[in-house]
């Protein structure tokens, strides 16, 4: 282990060092620039600004001075993306930035067991022949492998790896997009009922502030079916203080119901009826209800049904037996190689950080899967809620504002 | 097999040891925490909990002191996955426990003619170019062939393998997500015909409530339909005894029928037609049957249509002489290998477990494919079922109370 | 040749003998069983009645004697499966099954001028390298190439391969997909029909005859448009005698007509205008006859377009090419190999069935998309017209005995 | 060069020979046959029919006597497959077939730069190592590589270039679904028209004669916009044409317009207007036109962004500089190996061929990426266009005609 | 670095050279064409024009004498294709061109800091091994390292970065497809409008004027959210200008508005209202507002959420990590090889050269994918809203003419 972390740290030191001397020259012939420049040289001031957005996790490891990882890092994976974002995102020296940041990265420490138990093996093989083997009475065999079986399963395991991430990538972006028809059918709802809705009825102004809030209400316990017992008290507090002034009654029975989301969708349902309009119109603004109906069962699909364990468990078999076995392998073919070195005991040494790095990379592929396989919790739904709250408001009252210039 | 068994067994044996030692240091900087762990810890003690959920394949295993395997053990597989699920599943040390689950896998067992087969090859393979040839008083020809076949035919062998697995993999999520439509369209049926129904006629709560018997209905045919014989006896009981009250005229009829479902969903029909609403209304609602009935027929596709059986056969044959032949090129690999090795007669045998486990994770990834791709006896379709049953009476009550305090 | 059908059968053979004496053991424990097993033992059962479906191929070749293949063999690819299909298919011997009916397979037998040709190239490198060069009286070179070109090419021509027969399956699926929307939108013309229909209205009973008859019309027009000449007689039979009571002058007009579905997508049009029922409910079941519409348009569409020409017929040179070459350096991997073996002549001969085995599975999987290229004659057609005709005819039956019941 | 097309003749004469001495006994064994086999004779009769169909690039290459590439090949590119093509297609011998029409293809020619370029780098290297280095005076380093680094890249390159013609693959399918649903649209609009017009008033027939031809301008102006300036003399023409009786008028205006198609789609919306029919019945078929006007969207799109340019440029220049290396690569495996053989310079003459094939396939795969990217110049849309102005007219007949007989 | 550049020199100056002697004969014969060439020579003229567009990357380049690149090359990615563009795209001599372009890549460009990483690497594994290890006074280890752990790690990292560029282009498409989408709409909006709404009412010109006014806006203001700041200036200026006749109070409160493009689409609502026309007909309009509304918030979902980090960022580390080490591997592989060759020294630093063309085509994938990510900036958005800006005019102005005409 020590072995290996040290040549980690070397890796990691030459990566501090400044590769400005190879790229200073072109800068400098930049540097004679004109008006064309303009934009290149706004990019440059964001990619060199502090380059961790307040609430992502590197922020929050500086702040804390400790890395979360496990469930807790989850709420730090909820990125919201801006222009600044995306500049910097597309321009940061990429290499020296990720493979700094590797240390810190919360999969590469979620993987500490396995690469552990990987490593262990290595030196145990390299323990065993290297020291017992040459030194027992008797002839012990070695612990060495051939490389053929891994030559020959190499591209299906990769096969198999790279489509079970990315079936829990396409999980991710089906609830991606369920979330974005939420939102704008939500907005759609108050944009619609806002139009269309007969404004010299003085009910009307209430039954939209209604209808408004009940479609916060739906979006709010989607949010909280997905996000289970933790989110428990947040979402008491945010209900009640949302609904306090006229509608305690509404939000104690949402609390209370066992299925606050199908009572929010059936409030919301309630809702739509009570805005005066004509029934061609209102059952059209229904049909963004039936939309939102099916997004609450496109999430519980996501949510209440993983891929098939048999799928991932085969995987997570095939690859954690390739890795355990692989030091063998890498052993017979570092051992050879390191007899046409000058120094071969350095060389042999040298399985333990390689099997450690082959088991970051590969069991790391696996971990990706287990992080994007439940997609909601690394999804900032809370905002996607304020968002509704406010947006459903603002449309309102602009609808409203533009019909009654129309009806003066 | 004996060899191979106790290599296994060896191997296994090692993932029991800790590897806490390994990770325990880290623990311990961690115990040092604060309230920004309150989380992780409540993760760790789900993690820590008794790890086989009720119902599960494991628990069944432990319970009955047999692992039920084929037919049966797809009853087990039916996954439902909540909060505490998601902790577990993405936390808990993932490579030794399912490498110890591995003796226990439902997979795994299911290949053992497969694997045996091949292990009866590797070993006769060794026992002649070992045993036989070396003795026999006129030149055999050893049994053994060079790498490069294999290494060219790899690359196609490993691609059919995963999208034939992908291709049972849509299968699924197209029955998920044909069923998730199915919950959400009666769930849809129940709260327009509550919100749009004329809730003055004495008749409408009568009338609601028989739709809502019929949604159920409808869903538990579809059920029957994909089950088969097996579920004949239990939906007979769920259907007398839903519809005992006063529907028992009904319930014989949909079971006397040639199509139950067919049959369910004119009945569906009927029974919007009965509830007292608005026309324009009522056609509105019935768009949510035409999906239904959509659904039913795209469950009969899959459930009647495999996969060709010329891409299945194929496949399968491609792979099944690919492994018949792979130890005549093992041994070769081992046998120049173990001429290296201080131990050749223990190098040479490794070629029995070898073929045994590049056996298991090729034919694995068939099995995979076999398992999921008729998705219906893998689904909890009976869980789905009642919570159509139980949600759609909550949503029409919520919504008639709603309209009626609105009434008022 | 003769050897290497020698090797072939004697791989075969040694599929035949029990494979039981490994698995024996394990069932026996299990005969020690309880109520769980109960359904494993009916799934034994229906795994070891006779394993050959009526009407599938290998019945079809136990029958006469000879394997049916080419263009006939595609009348037995039509397979639907039921309960009892899907538990064979998951639990037979698999590899045992699928190696023996390998000779009889219609994609292996499709394929013998492709194998004849590389087994042909491979004898002609035996013999040039092994018996005219060495006594020739010249120095004549030898035919051999290096691996490199087939490593360095394998992972592309594995790609192409596989994603050619992809884009075969995505068309099967298409088919299979638009199919299924036929069936389940003539049903529902006949449920909304029959379900709206003015029933007080003496004409209404046979208007939706006429409309269920006019749905079949449609289904099977369809069909016959996609089956080509051979179904010409089939299909004029069935629609004059399905017709023959009142409706032999609309059979004559349908079979007559240049465009026979295109008539009865008319027809169909017209046949919903003449059920007495309001206009609206009206415009929303004619919804169904334009989807059905663009079901045609879709089956056109994948009949008359294969996959780019330039596209097969480039996977196919390279592959032909990468096989007819593939021997070169196959002999000179052999014949490395056999120098370091105790009977260089055996294995030097092998390069024939081993040429052969690839291409066998090489060109296998080029067969595999042109099967599945043209999906309609490899699909269920006839049953599922059959299908929509009982379906259709029962469904009406169910909606107007439930809509009678409720006006009186 | 020489050497390398020598070598290729070589090839293509022994594709000459008759396989048919390895099938004949099978063929005589099928001969007594029965009537199972009157589908099988009737099948090889089409395929031993003239292979080339009037208008497929073959034909014309036979009938003028040269090959049409470049540009101009496209036209023969837009296959349309009957019945009897498919039997062909399934049936040919294939690898034969393809290997004998390599010369002919244009994809192939239309490489001839990229092939010729390789080869004259594989030329240089060999008379550089084997001429210039061994008599030069001076030691002269000899252009080789070891072939590492391409087996390290060959996977990534292998994805990438069949990613790439994938996409381009799917930018085809998606402007064949677009067009078969402009078909089904147009075909649509004329059957609601024509069925739920008020056939009672006289105007009625003359407005949807006019409707019909406006769902003819519509399509092709659609497919002149998709065509480029080589269209336009026919396009011209053929509106003319089609509008002279009593639409010159329109027919000018449509011409003279800045953006023909949509000034056809706005005339197909006024057209509409002008049928006689009930308001909410011309509401529904205007949603065909709703369609229409997405499908020209989609095709606008596909045709004027092409797969972004630096994917393409970046795969091209990666195949680029790996092709350009490869001889270098290869001149060191085959110079090691003719080591080995009898006729060294034979054999490491042969790494020009060798290049040569490598080249034309890898080539190829990116060739296929650019045939497709642009679909629609390779798609029959003639053929489309002519098939919607004569299926509306046939349609509008049919439904009149019933709808009259209805009214009687 | 100065050997690695004068490679890349010499191969570049190579490409220069004309290839048309080894095509100049083909072209000859050809020369004696006929009237089926005309299309060929008008192909080849195009191809022979200056081959760079007004706007593109490259006319840029020559312009202004300086590759723009990073951020600031993103405008001129903004690719729109015409018949003229795709004749050249598919007849250039690809691989020259591509290569030539090599140097003025911007991708390439972007790459600098990782290539010069790579490229000292090299360097220093060269300088340590050839220059300081064999000088030493005591025995140093050298920098090496066998292949094998690269070869097994190969398939899975082509895989994972060519996923990657492909979850990158799906971004891209669903853009592309969302604005294709936008533009069918905001025509469609105009057209409806325009085809039923009440001509005869004076006010219905103003209002639909207001509303084509309304589209455009809509179009703006999203382009406008999804190009951040440095569009500020120009969508103010555009939105005054457009507006500036008599809705300058209605461009302020948008321009004033805390999410502008919600503030448009109400405004769109809110105009559509205004359009005096039945209700049935508006109600069926505003569905392309509901579309426009879920196209917001798709591009929405695209621009503020990037493909999730944990997936980009264990890419790129895999990637990092692989590429430094490789020239550990390249240089052992490299003198194995160098020491067969009479140049030794040449051959070993030749590792330099290889290592920074690797990293070019790897990182390069890599990079494609961060170009592709945010898809807005190279879509051209500005283009697509003028288009909507005419098109709707031209749209309206029609139809109002086509059904003014009909009421005369």
């Amino acid at each position: 282990m020590v072995l290996s972390s040290s040549f980690l740290v070397l890796a990691l030191l030459w990566l501090q060092r400044p590769v400005d001397a190879f790229t200073s020259n072109d800068r400098r012939s930049e540097a004679r620039g004109d008006a064309l420049y303009a934009l290149k040289s706004k990019a440059d001031q964001i990619v060199k600004s502090p380059p961790y957005k307040p609430g992502s996790m590197m922020a929050v490891t500086l702040e804390t001075g400790r890395v979360p990882y496990g469930e807790e890092s989850r709420k730090y994976r909820r990125t919201i993306f801006t222009y600044e974002d995306w500049v910097r995102h597309r321009n940061s020296e990429r290499v020296r930035t990720n493979l700094k940041g590797m240390l810190f990265s919360g999969v590469v420490r979620q993987l500490r067991p396995e690469v552990a138990l990987v490593s262990a093996v290595a030196t145990t093989v390299l323990l065993w022949n290297g020291v017992v083997v040459p030194n027992a009475p008797v002839a012990l065999p070695l612990l060495s492998m051939p490389s053929l079986p891994f030559m020959l399963s190499s591209p299906a395991l990769g096969l198999l790896l790279v489509f079970r991430t990315n079936a829990s990538y396409s999980r991710w972006m089906e609830a991606r997009t369920t979330w974005a028809r939420v939102v704008s059918q939500c907005r759609n709802i108050a944009r619609m009922a806002a139009s269309l809705a007969d404004l010299s009825n003085p009910a009307t102004r209430d039954a939209l502030d209604q209808l408004q809030l009940s479609t916060w209400l739906f979006a709010r316990t989607l949010m909280y079916e997905l996000s289970g017992p933790p989110d428990k008290e947040d979402f008491e507090r945010e209900v009640l203080e949302t609904c306090k002034e006229n509608n305690s009654l509404l939000a104690r029975r949402i609390l209370d119901s066992p299925s606050p989301n199908m009572s929010a969708l059936a409030q919301l349902s309630v809702a739509l009826q009570k805005v005066p309009m004509e029934e061609k119109a209102r059952i059209e603004t229904d049909k963004s209800i039936i939309l939102l109906g099916e997004c609450t069962s496109i999430c519980e699909k996501i949510y209440s049904w993983p891929v098939p364990l048999v799928y991932t468990r085969h995987t997570a078999r095939f690859l954690g037996l390739y890795m355990l076995l692989l030091p063998l392998a890498l052993y017979e073919a570092l051992i050879n190689f390191a007899d046409t070195q000058n120094s071969p005991i350095f060389h042999g040494i040298t399985v333990v950080p390689i099997s450690a790095i082959v088991a970051i990379f590969l069991f790391g592929i696996e971990e990706l899967a287990f992080q994007l396989e439940e997609p909601f919790s690394i999804m900032p739904l809370q905002e996607l809620c304020n968002d509704i709250k406010i947006g459903t408001k603002n449309i309102t009252q602009w609808c409203v504002d533009g019909m009654e210039s129309n009806m003066e």
